[in-house]
């Protein structure tokens, strides 16, 4: 029995990683893919989607475009930190040819909504970027927020955050979006800076899927190897990059991988702390918890399932 | 075999029931209560501290004097909202009388580095006000920072503070000191907001120890009375008020009570979130632990034990 996944992404080197977790995944049945704003604008998004889907020889997948910025914005514009991690093509500035399909002319959120409408929780979400799209599907469909199934990279609950002290980066591109995720959705799993900054990659690994010579193995480790070198400047006390998309897709597949806290949660919209993940007092005692976010994480299973499937996925690719 | 512990108050409405806890507690040997600012000035914490332990007959508990303000600072003066909370006495207004005895001339941080000198981690010290007087004791002693058994109350990690949107009232007070005791002290336990909001006290207790009639009933329902009212103007959502203090030497006696993540944490000391409690991201992959946060409580576990000692002292005291 496979799982039904919807992956939201803002391509992006850790989604690009994502999404070749999900497609090297035997139990993942990858339904669609929709793209969002954040590490790159949804036009580069949906580039990078289409192209590294191609790239690995999966047009069967189709791909959707989402909102392009956060509704209590009028615009969005990459920041400098995210062009810095990600390079400016998104792809850490790796070549990779143009696709030659084009993105679906429904929209991600009707995509979504149709998806939850069809599957019910047999389906998961996972989101990796800003939550506007999630947001405008909880707002469209009654039947999205009772019965979408979200497994969420993005917050920082235990830990500070990478954006402010308090601000994990996808969280703070649209704190109300979020906000609304947390007091709607009745089944959101946050895999956050908790547990991501745990599971870190090294050159030690990418140089296995240089090894392979392969076009996808390439791709992987020159990637990889570009947000490896950001994250010395970005986080040089970690001693790697953070798996933090990946690690979603993951979980979605195997729960056991994290332990996590029921709790109600909200995101902070006003004051000096917009854009906080944090328990809501006001839910303190509420018997029923609708978010599960992740505290422990088994780092060792966790990489050992990473470098297993992403090398075999290469390992299929051309040879270069 | 009984468990040696030190209590280090602020003595305050809910130190008042910690205090009573541990009298009620025949696994403790309480071999004496350091005072520290708070909720009061630590003349009125002496005070206080010294006429509870008279009121329930236990003139053989020693009783020492710490620091009167944060170092960080020259001086100081109970907050507003500390008085409207815990009363202008600290003990909700009630009038008991004085206390005979005199405070040790002993100071609070000699006892404590003296007593884990003597007695390493089979003392476990609950401090439930500012750390500025544990902070003493760490540098003072490379023995008690090494040995030092600590059940802690304060600081919020996965729920708002209480002062601020970010900060608990303890850390506020002299957050470079718990940051101290954070770094320093390999063996703590934090019982913040995250627990102790979820372990609520109302009236329908309360009334339970006015039916007994004796002087100790009396005391234990006039002053929590005072707090549960304080609580409906600062906390309507919350329906009763929180147990904090007495969570601590609950848990001190029976870690059972609570479920932990292991965890290195700090206290931000600059900055906008001066005064949080959150994980240190530069030790977030150090194998070793020294905190241990509570992040879930069995409440009616609790509630029925709290109920069952303080009830059974009170009904001991004095008939009216």
């Amino acid at each position: 029995m496979t799982t039904k996944l919807i992956l939201d992404l803002d391509t992006g080197i850790d989604d690009a990683l994502a999404l070749a977790y999900a497609l090297a995944s035997p139990e993942v049945n990858l339904i669609g893919v929709t793209c969002t704003y954040g590490n790159v604008v949804v036009a580069d998004s949906v580039r990078n989607t289409l192209a590294i889907l191609e790239l690995f020889g999966r047009t069967d997948i189709p791909v959707f475009a989402g909102p392009d910025h956060a509704r209590v914005k009028d615009s969005f514009e990459v920041q400098e930190i995210s062009a810095f991690i990600h390079g400016k093509n998104g792809i850490g500035e790796v070549e990779i040819p143009d696709p030659k399909r084009q993105v679906e002319t429904t929209s991600a959120v009707d995509f979504l909504v149709e998806s939850v409408d069809a599957y019910g929780d047999d389906l998961i979400i996972v989101p990796t970027g800003p939550s506007t799209t999630i947001a405008e599907a909880v707002e469209a469909s009654n039947v999205f927020r009772e019965n979408a199934n979200i497994v969420m990279m993005g917050g920082a609950l235990t830990v500070p955050g990478n954006v402010t002290a308090w601000s994990e980066a996808n969280i703070n591109q649209d704190p109300e979006a979020t906000d609304l995720l947390f007091r709607k959705v009745r089944n959101v799993t946050m895999i956050g800076l908790d547990v991501t900054l745990k599971t870190l990659l090294t050159t030690k690994e990418t140089a296995q899927w240089s090894a392979l010579g392969t076009t996808g193995g390439n791709f992987l480790a020159d990637i990889t190897n570009y947000y490896i070198d950001a994250y010395k400047t970005t986080s040089p006390h970690l001693g790697g990059c953070g798996l933090h998309d990946p690690l979603a897709v993951a979980v979605a597949i195997q729960p056991g991988l994290v332990d996590t806290l029921g709790i109600n949660m909200k995101v902070d919209t006003d004051g000096e702390t917009r854009g906080r993940t944090i328990g809501d007092e006001t839910r303190l005692n509420d018997q029923d918890k609708t978010a599960a976010v992740a505290v422990r994480v088994d780092t060792a299973g966790f990489l050992d399932e990473f470098m297993r499937r992403l090398t075999g996925l290469a390992r299929e690719t051309a040879v270069v």
